[in-house]
């Protein structure tokens, strides 16, 4: 039996799921192959902001202590940090600014935190932090416009309820960096948006209490923010690691959480952002080059922008380095994209979102419909996975009867899945090698193209049926677009050979 | 039972295919949309000359007389002519000259032919021809350096054995204007390549009596040059034509008639360059926008090389005004691409040659078998056609034994048919629109593009096993690939999930 | 003594010079040097709109009529017009439509004008020109959208009441087809803008006469439109004209006079037009590649914005062919930009103005004065130009005191005049080569550029004292940027060396 | 007096300067701004090859140690280098290898250089760092092949002279290290070059001992390595230091030295590499920003050739992190470029001698003078400097007498000094700031561009006086092109008002 598509669209699809994007470390955008890959997720998906850690950190050198005339003194530097958000402008996206880490000059310890030695400390002085971050929000009003920097969320912290994070997930002590913070930042203007706690899934306790702490002192909080992640703990191998994923419902639960908790409170209604989430939190787990993660995250983004404002796939590219230096061109990482601009299925997921109409009209557990203003109808439709480590099956159906102009349609239909669109699945043919040769590096960008087939839909009293039969891990886009029949009179398909009809 | 694909190569594959290609009239190279065509041919196939008519029309500007203190002057002009040849340069393609039509003011008649009313009349002087000829062949050495024109083949007008196309077909006046312009280059530089003449099919004779012309007067001759078509005569209708074909070996037949007419005489043994060839001769058959097109001349670009030194397919892009201005994206043009970029299936063929190695391993009658120096073997396969009519059959079988190293090879196979690569078909089934919007435009670049499978193959006792089966019309092109395996020991993709094997 | 510049503005820059930009016919626009020569317009100029002949002419083949099954028939094709229309888009300029000239398949006789042959004798149906009109219209607001083709103003026709370009000039005969047409335009939306009619200087008495028609018959009209030149007779030599010059106030005469001619009618208010003007209306003058043209217009620019609602340069590019195709690289062609994007004079004058604020503060006989919002004060200064032939003037003083913030002025200052930024001088000392070699092309660009020089202005009591010598034939851009000093205590240019004080 | 330039040149301009460049550590090259500025000075600089530190630094992550199954591993991982290399080829320049510093993971102690905290003890085992060094150079082989690394030189180390680099300076370490290393690059082919010692100015007694030990021990060397620098001891402010300067005879002094020490000995005639020089080696010296740079170097660059094989300018791009992350836009970097491309004044001498011809005919004490093939005549001028703090001096005179063809030359000049061409004196009287808008660094871009001024310079008998009057600090080049005069016949530049003689 098919399922009817209703005629008339229920509401607008949400698209909380472009709003935001992750990347690795601030300095990492000074990067040509960085820039290479937002470019190319601009161009065909285009997100709103972008979010990654670091932006205080020593490498991109904002807080630089000196002495002169016998006295301590800072000078704020923005050299890349100017350079950094100059490109994101070019590029079509806007920061989603987070404060983070701690310069060296300014820590109170010397913890740190990945590859790349993130000090996690809190400030020797809170006057100097306030002065670096007032510093660097006027600077960013001076140079981009308060226009432009009223629209940038700016989140304090990342993950403090962690203590490889924040030095001894020390609650008060965020609490007190939260609060001058936000206090900092109005001051600059009021008009800014502020807020935190970017809490990691598994201290969800930490909200209300954060959401008590603002309210009782009246601190200013503009969002409220945490991370969703389903992997179990890692199970490491040699530069990567295996780990056990729950449904990918458990992403849609953490995302509606943050609402539940402060619903009839005074922070009820206030936007809730999913800063960080993807299946596993781990960057070497080959989970993320698989059609698999794309089919487990399809339902997740076609229902999340219900339950949050937005949801940041953590990260856009493979240009990350937290773990250290990747060591072969397919590494696990979070990355849409590899390093070199290599699709993975979870790329056209995106992609395939980025086309849809803003018409919502179904949602089931398999599919998703919308219309757009043109008429053209699409269709997201995803196989079910199975976490618990069954095949993947192939021969998923959706039947779908949907209302259409004309007397027919033409179908579009891109799929990715274990055999199409599919680079990983190319590259372990290859045998897996670590260096691609330029040409290999070519094949591999073909094979991750989704596989695209056409044809013409009847459409029979008003309604065009759709049967959709799925690959293992597949998931597609069908577009269907009405047809304004310019055929002239004369045009004959039979005549193509030039043979009367006699002649055959 | 399988073909056994010899392990050593016979030989070198002819690049007799890439030669030359053809293209509209010269001053169409001033166009955007051209230069953006040309610049993706190259880029994907790569052609060494362009030969295209009109380089002496009024377009270009060329022969420009005037009067001045009471008489008559030319001044020869090369504004034109320098934009589109460092235009080709930079693109990394370089001319094959061809020297005509009239300029007006040099006509001794008023007959033109084609939309764009190229002059076909001899010239009112022939002194006045040979300092038109000798100021364009010295400007280009002077701008591009003797050493780059000595390579560019030199032709002497197009088809004289047609009256459409030289006033009266008078045979007479043409071996006069051959030897003026032939004896005009020579002394501007001995070393320069002069050829004629040109001929169209239909009018062998003209070889031999052209032979013997310039023997008897000793006139000089670097070249051969004539066309090869296979179609029958132009069945109209509005916008367009229809016409039978003949089989395509008829193409090989007129590829090889020059070599045997000259055997044993004086001009045994000059390159013979056909200058033009396709199915259809007219710029409005549909058939050339087909994947039917693409099936019938595989055979035809696979064998060519052994019967001639080049064979230029007529032409490039449907950027092509010779019966109007095209009045639709699909016109029936002769274009490897339609204007705006979308490729047809025979744009594939040729890339899919430009693809392949310079070792023959071995040809038959559907299918041709190379490999590169790393290793590499190709496999173009192509389906049988009709051209009585019959319909196209699916199912066509390839079946390959063929000598690799390693346990695996790594196997990338790209296809057009009558279902895959195949904007025409995505076109018809849109509704035929003569000017799609941008996003449909972008839906027929899509739907141009190969369908492309990858396989891990495995090799057995120094052999891989490829059976190949063919789709209605398709085109194939298969890459095998030598896998060096760098997986590491522990990878493990049974524990992808993080599972446990006894937990599944 | 210093002209006192007003320290508050006296109202707003008008860009009128801006809105509109003239071309050569539709169909050069198809061509990539045309399009390169664009984009280099647009980046450093912009306009908003661009004009030219030809929309309807055979090179663009809108206009063609067929026969099937016994009949006449027409179909409307628009495969030129969208290539071009989109790449103006793309480019970040939209069409100032005018209709003209006349489809041969739809002329009534065989009259035409230039080397490319307009026709320009009238419709032989009024009904076939109305479908004509109709179907272009409806074609641009299904591709582009009304919201856009409505900010595109259609004018009809070019310069009627010139015989060379309207059969006859035949006035009656232009009434009737502006009646057809602006009716036929607003019947498909009354929100489009229509407008006439066109005339060349010199017959000032067709715009009372026309406003009359259009008042008693109820015609639609949305603008009034003009052109306007001031350059005597063509006095011939092989490939180019000299031409006598009336002074530069002839053009803003010809600018204000049709305001006055329909003050206190009914028409009164409506938009005027100035859709074409140039010193000279041959486009084989060398005034135009010459310093003089740029100081000569550069009163007109300046002021033209009082007295009409655009005034459209004549043209943005030598890519033009209305008397053949060009001989030399430079020719006297209208360009700002020669092929090749070779900037003349007047290109500076453009993109100096494009570099100028909104605010006004003053203007005088020699030069205008701006302020943006960021408080950078910007001169524009033009030295005499005698137009009886009398030598060129070095040393012209303007001499301006400024209000100005803080202690000191960042100066840029940026000069074209008979030796800076002047290509041509540059090319006549080359000795005047027709088709230079690349790297004559080069240095030509490079001798092209204005000189920049820089300096630190001292501020004194809240003015700056500006005083400027000018070059021969020179404009100048001055710009006066406010200065924010970031000088740390410790800098002392006097140690570059590394030496101490008493060591000099 | 005229200096006479003679009619025959005495020998080719050695291209030692274009031989290589020197760059900030490896890893930056991943950056687009760096990857921007090397692709605008190969454009208009043209350098073959690029040298710097920290390709087996932890940053780039070639050496990668793990345990599995209980063991100690290394895996050298290239996926950066990959990237940085093909980079470096795709902009038309190749690696000069410089093999260091050491991976943490193979260091023997803890002891850093520079900010990016670069390890400069011996290895732990010299058996993996030859195993890592074997990796490399096999990795490179097998995929950019063995003809194209067979031209990259690879020297071993950096200033192992100086404690600071190489843990206590350790002579026989060093050697030890130099042994294994260039035994084992020979191992992987004998035709790969590699040599040493790399050694800064102070320590020319290591030279000689360095051939004893190569010639003693019969090590292999294909070439010898030094640097040459002539400022004195820092004089710190913070960001910033001022130092004294020797004269530039100092640096060709340094040039000229190795090839003396091994004069008469075993390692004669072998290449001598100047692999840094600079006049101050400090990366925070203001000097390098000035005209002052520019006429201090020119004199070495147009000598610096016969005194040596080659020597790299370090470096090409203020990139560069080695006292930490630059502060400001201008901060005394190496760069011949800014961050952003804001071209210095050596920049342009370096610009200026790509563009001199390759037939030396003159070399003076304040000129150089050179032809090319098409007649060109270059003449390289330059003021003098005083480094004992004199002031600059204006009004330095060259004069030449050059025998040239023809009746006159085109004369293009190209300045720049403290007045022209000097962005870094605008961004002064700008007020130095620190991270300029988008508009300012257009405005730095501009000045930054050298003025250029052109006239027509009579030849009478054979010979061509020019007289070159030097602004302040001024390095300018002079071109002479022979003229073809194309000049027609009724050119009249009197006429272009169109005034007839008795009409002025």
């Amino acid at each position: 039996m098919r399922n009817l598509v209703p005629g008339e669209p229920s509401g607008r699809l949400s698209d909380a799921w472009r709003f935001c994007v992750g990347t690795g470390r601030f300095d990492l955008a000074l990067r040509r192959d960085y820039q290479d890959s937002l470019a190319l997720v601009q161009r065909e998906i285009g997100f709103r902001h972008i979010r990654g850690h670091g932006l205080f950190s020593d490498g991109v050198g904002v807080h630089q202590p000196y002495e002169y005339a016998g006295k301590r003194h800072v000078r704020h530097s923005f050299t890349y940090v100017d350079q950094v958000i100059d490109a994101y402008l070019e590029l079509g996206i806007e920061p989603f600014l987070e404060l983070g880490f701690m310069p060296s000059g300014l820590a109170s310890g010397e913890q740190t935190v990945f590859w790349w030695q993130a000090n996690v400390t809190p400030p020797s002085s809170y006057e100097e932090w306030a002065a670096l971050v007032r510093a660097t929000i006027t600077h960013l009003i001076d140079r981009y416009g308060l226009d432009r920097v009223r629209r940038w969320p700016i989140e304090v912290w990342n993950e403090p309820n962690l203590d490889i994070f924040w030095q001894g997930a020390d609650e008060a002590a965020y609490h007190r960096l939260y609060e001058v913070t936000a206090r900092t930042i109005k001051d600059v203007d009021a008009s800014l948006q502020v807020g935190g706690p970017a809490i990691s899934p598994g201290s969800d306790e930490w909200m209300p209490r954060f959401a008590d702490f603002v309210t009782s002192r009246d601190v200013p909080v503009d969002f409220l923010s945490r991370h969703a992640y389903t992997s179990g703990p890692a199970q490491p191998v040699p530069f990567g690691v295996y780990q056990t994923l729950a449904p990918a419902s458990g992403l849609l639960e953490q995302f509606a959480i943050t609402r539940r908790q402060v619903a009839g409170g005074p922070l009820e209604g206030l936007p809730v952002h999913i800063t960080e989430f993807n299946s596993s939190y781990r960057p070497d787990n080959p989970i993320h080059d698989t059609a698999f993660n794309a089919a487990y995250l399809a339902p997740v983004l076609a229902e999340g922008g219900e339950l949050a404002d937005s949801f940041a796939y953590w990260t856009f590219s493979d240009m990350f380095e937290e773990v250290g230096i990747p060591t072969s061109i397919f590494h696990g990482g979070f990355g849409l994209l590899t390093h070199r601009q290599i699709k993975k299925p979870t790329y056209h997921l995106y992609a395939f979102l980025a086309r849809m109409g803003d018409q919502l009209l179904t949602r089931g557990e398999d599919h998703l419909v919308t219309r757009d203003d043109t008429g053209r109808v699409t269709v997201l439709a995803w196989a079910p996975v199975d976490v618990t480590g069954g095949p993947a099956v192939a021969g998923h159906t959706v039947r779908l009867s949907i209302p259409f102009p004309g007397e027919s349609a033409f179908v579009l239909r891109s799929s990715v899945s274990e055999e199409m669109g599919n680079a990983w699945a190319a590259w372990c043919e290859m045998g897996r090698p670590r260096s691609p040769h330029p040409r290999q590096l070519d094949i591999l960008r073909e094979a991750a193209e989704p596989v695209r087939r056409h044809q013409s839909l009847p459409v029979t009293g008003g309604t065009a049926d759709l049967d959709l039969i799925l690959d293992r891990h597949e998931v597609t886009l069908v577009e269907l677009t009405p047809v304004v029949d310019e055929t002239p009179p004369w045009w004959d398909d039979r005549r193509l050979l030039g043979l009367e009809e006699g002649m055959r």
